[in-house]
């Protein structure tokens, strides 16, 4: 185990028996959110940062289950003593989302009306009922306002929604690899990841646990587009190349070649598929597309960060072409415009979008520098 | 009928019954290929020009069957009267290759041997086996040198291989949006296409034609990965934007929306899969994977060109991510040391990769000026 660890962990588990109207209209009259803390609340509680997860994230954002578990969690790089988010100084609450699959209410929890799971019942999510159910997390931990909200990828977008709907209730939004809204492309990608699961026979219409049926193939292949997405074309080229796993691209061989991405892929896809349902994956890649920040203030993202209050950094990653650098500096411009204080930087790096979960020097050096501002005002 | 057509052409077949021996070492005994031809081979049998198709690809390259087709050729924008590829003064031949899935021997085939369609059991081609049956093809229409052998994305691979297999047949090499080998990303998306296909129950291990069935979500789902692929981040945002088809993003809407790229990509993937043979899409795809141009001159694309005789046009497109610019440096880079003639043009274009079959001003006329060059030698 790391020494710069948290160290082994345990989550722990709130339930909210107050009913929550979601955006979509339909009501949950009570619901459960798993959650995970690093480091101590202040005693002044000023010092609580609230970490939010992207597509297939989960509430297990550092630390060790146990003490033969050999995978920390997953931002593992930026969360610890001493790091980026240093749980030194900082209490740090990472939760499993609403609709995730991972122990929080979704569609793999029963539906009390039911007793049956939700399965494709479940209501559709917005980011913004994530952000709901995160401030009654927040009143649950006796948290007024959080030193900084932090995400990456859709992750970033709970922090900007944060800034919107709570604007007294933080005081910082970190925006990690993120946009304003998803485009074209994206959606196209994410559609094409849904069509892969519901084509699934194995889908059932969504009521695979009540038929006892997977669609672990269709799960696999989202998965493998999402991978592919998420890396640069200069990062597969450094990992893989043209490496072979099997057979030779010899002439007179006729069982022809396996190359090294492609095995990768197939393996990264069946480990998916085995530990990530697939309605949790649909609502949210749903919730992803749905997502633009400046709808409902005309399509104008200077009217919408007029409501923040808040300082934001900006972080992108240079070959990152699923959230490139464009779509943070549109984020920039409006925060300028908004006259809200920003910081923003681009980083070097080869990684594309996984580059926010990567031990980058710069991205740790110029992240932790900002989040030591906000420890120095919290 | 636009004027600068070539007007109604029919297809024709040549039989060829000298056995072909394969890169994998298995023989054709014997096979037709389709092709069309345009314009008229002049007196001494120079003016013939060879276009090489891609991916889904075929021989109907200009002009329509009949007088109500309202569809024309894949690339009716390039060859015509007073087009790049000029019918005025050149030959064109046009063909599907082998293994093709339009009338040319493959998979949809029947296999002598067996009375059954070749199916899965069609030997698995490699680019430099379409080489050979397009010179044998040559030799069928007294073609000794072609004056240009031109060709897009994986046709401007076969157009390399003819500069190194027969050196003494062509006079000029037009190289569009390719590469001399395919990226690690390149071939992770190919593997995605082959997953989606070979994972449908309809597939049946690729029996399907014998067993009536067809893997047809497999195949529209390769085909919207491969669409994405092909189009820009830029040129996606233009076309569609995030308009919606049906349903609304207001809030309190509980049955969601669906957005245009979506409804479009489904459209896209249900009509290629209605007219394209899975099998011929696993092997094309696989021809791309392991396409290597110096493969066998010990990695060294310089030594490769050094093979070559002819002149060689390469042009590339900016918004191409499958096969950027980058890509297209490489290969000219390699025939300068080479001491090979080349002209290279990268174009501006927001179309990404498609933007080969697009009528693109400057790209048009620099194809064309190009041409004009060939036809004063030839």
């Amino acid at each position: 185990m790391n020494p710069a660890s948290v160290g082994i962990v345990a989550p722990q588990r709130a339930r909210f028996t107050e009913p929550l109207t979601l955006a979509c209209g339909r009501v949950l009259s009570d619901y459960e959110l798993v959650y995970e803390t690093y480091g101590e609340l202040n005693a002044g509680r000023s010092n609580a940062v609230l970490v939010c997860h992207a597509l297939s994230g989960h509430h297990h954002a550092a630390g060790y289950h146990s003490a033969g578990d050999r995978k920390p969690g997953w931002w593992e790089e930026c969360i610890g003593p001493g790091k980026p988010i240093d749980t030194n100084h900082f209490f740090v609450v990472s939760l499993n989302n609403l609709g995730g699959c991972h122990g929080s209410t979704g569609p793999v929890t029963v539906n009390p009306a039911s007793g049956q799971p939700w399965g494709p019942d479940f209501p559709s999510l917005r980011v913004r009922d994530w952000v709901h159910s995160q401030a009654r997390l927040a009143d649950y931990l006796g948290i007024d306002c959080w030193a900084a909200v932090v995400g990456g990828s859709l992750g970033g977008m709970q922090a900007m929604r944060w800034a919107l709907l709570y604007p007294q209730r933080l005081r910082h939004s970190v925006v990690i690899a993120s946009a304003l809204r998803l485009s074209a492309q994206n959606i196209a990608f994410n559609e094409i990841a849904r069509q892969a699961i519901q084509s699934d026979p194995g889908f059932a219409g969504g009521h695979y646990l009540a038929q006892n049926t997977l669609p672990a193939q269709g799960l696999a292949l989202a998965r493998m587009v999402g991978h592919i997405t998420y890396l640069s074309d200069d990062a597969m080229a450094n990992k893989f190349g043209r490496d072979l796993r099997s057979g030779s691209l010899e002439l007179g061989d006729e069982t022809g070649a396996e190359f090294q991405v492609q095995s990768y892929l197939r393996y990264q896809g069946s480990q998916f598929s085995g530990s990530f349902d697939a309605n949790t994956y649909i609502l949210m890649t749903r919730a992803l597309d749905y997502f633009d920040l400046a709808r409902e203030y005309d399509d104008d993202p200077v009217a919408a960060f007029r409501q923040a209050q808040c300082s934001f950094l900006v972080l992108s990653f240079s070959t990152d072409w699923r959230f490139s650098p464009q779509r943070s500096r549109e984020i920039v411009d409006a925060l300028i415009a908004a006259d809200r204080p920003v910081t923003y930087a681009e980083i070097e790096a080869e990684e594309g979008h996984d580059a926010f979960l990567m031990p980058i020097p710069r991205y740790l050096q110029l992240f932790g520098a900002y989040m030591r501002r906000v420890q120095e005002t919290s």
